[in-house]
């Protein structure tokens, strides 16, 4: 796993910022790394509405941990979305270190909408990299995501640095000079979440950002063009072309 | 359970075809239900890769039924795919049934490629309706699907007809007058697959098909669109427009 995490960790640091997409399950991951994709994401939004839970609500612990066993087959680098850490952070991220992935991504943010008390997120993050120093954390802060507390946003982020957080991660952040304040608070990576239409990779690079996600995108454009397609064939439209075919879908797991 | 089979059963003598979009999760299941379509199918190549599992290989029994139970607040009439029945077919419908489901489709393709024996598919679906009578059975015959034994579709249907199948289904039959044979040579309604570019559910409707289903094209679209995102984001092109938001997404499920 060492040398696995070290691979993860210098994608951080070469020229471009990692692209991160999020997958919710084996057939989403196994398609993003079919299509070159080094290193996934989980978007805790998708793993919690494909198996029928509500997400941020601190209920999809043991569905998490199993996608991530399902997932080892998948020739991809896979960081894990935590939410809040299930009421048992440091346990929860040995498991899924045990189970093969490099990284979590660990928040701030609760069901109520508040944020954790600082104190209580430094020492989660603590605890972590304590039980599993070999796991990059990625140390995800809602002030911009919920629109709380925006002006504690650096204060967050020095301080889950200093906690041993391997990256930091401020989903909603969209403002350049907002961005570039964060990257330059911080000696680890910055991870934004890509916004459509708001910004490009390209500007995001040029503001120092060193890993982009794309949170829970991909599962939404999955189930739009789930429903498009089924609406196509009942109304008579264009089905998209070019799918995979049966057997390439087979074909991304084993038999 | 008895009034969601007539009412779903009562889906395919209404003027047009029972449409049945095939979900593989809560959440594709929910999109469908949400869009408005009555009763929802699953495809087995979805739920299989999803999981990390192949399709067609008889592996995939924990999570098909897992699939229903998770599905039981959906508002749809489900039907499942047993692929052949997991080695027990009566129990494995009895399992669905409790959980929820209003049918399931059973196949008499194996995984090496060739057809289950006829007397032994007769006696497989003969088991399930005495096990549950209730469970609206579509018996899929795989003639044409795994192409072999064609000239014997209408005598696998006949007899899957006369041992109690609600339904045959008959995936890979293309050419009207192919079609027209199987409506004509059984008193229950026949299934099609859509196959997009070889035909449309008008003309299906017109050569007296009573279901067409999507079988795993909506989750190879939704495979497809993941990956085109996830390029997109990559590359600087344009991400899909007007997607479910996060909030949509999340209402898919109670909370």
């Amino acid at each position: 796993m060492r040398a696995e995490v070290e691979r993860f960790r210098r994608l951080h640091q070469s020229g471009a910022p990692l692209i991160l997409p999020n997958a919710w399950d084996v057939a989403s991951a196994a398609a993003l790394a079919r299509a070159g994709f080094a290193a996934i994401g989980t978007t805790s939004l998708g793993v919690a509405v494909a198996n029928g839970l509500p997400d941020a609500a601190g209920v999809t612990r043991v569905e998490t941990v199993e996608l991530v066993r399902r997932s080892a087959g998948v020739p991809a680098l896979l960081t894990v979305d935590v939410e809040g850490g299930f009421d048992d952070a440091a346990g929860v991220a040995a498991e899924i270190a045990d189970a093969g992935a490099v990284g979590i991504n660990i928040e701030d943010g609760r069901p109520d909408g508040s944020l954790t008390p600082l104190a209580e997120q430094v020492a989660r993050i603590a605890a972590v990299k304590a039980r599993v120093p070999d796991l990059f954390v990625n140390a995800r802060t809602d002030t911009h995501w919920l629109a709380v507390d925006k002006e504690r946003t650096l204060e967050r982020v020095r301080a889950y640095a200093d906690a041993g957080a391997d990256g930091v991660f401020v989903p909603g952040l969209a403002d350049p000079d907002d961005v570039v304040r964060v990257v330059r608070s911080v000696p680890i990576p910055v991870n934004v979440l890509y916004l459509p239409g708001r910004h490009t990779v390209a500007q995001l690079a040029g503001l120092g950002v060193r890993r982009v996600s794309t949170g829970s995108l991909l599962f939404r454009a999955a189930l739009a063009a789930t429903v498009r397609t089924a609406e196509a064939v009942r109304d008579g439209g264009a089905v998209p072309e070019s799918l995979p075919s049966y057997a390439e879908a087979q074909a991304l797991v084993g038999s």
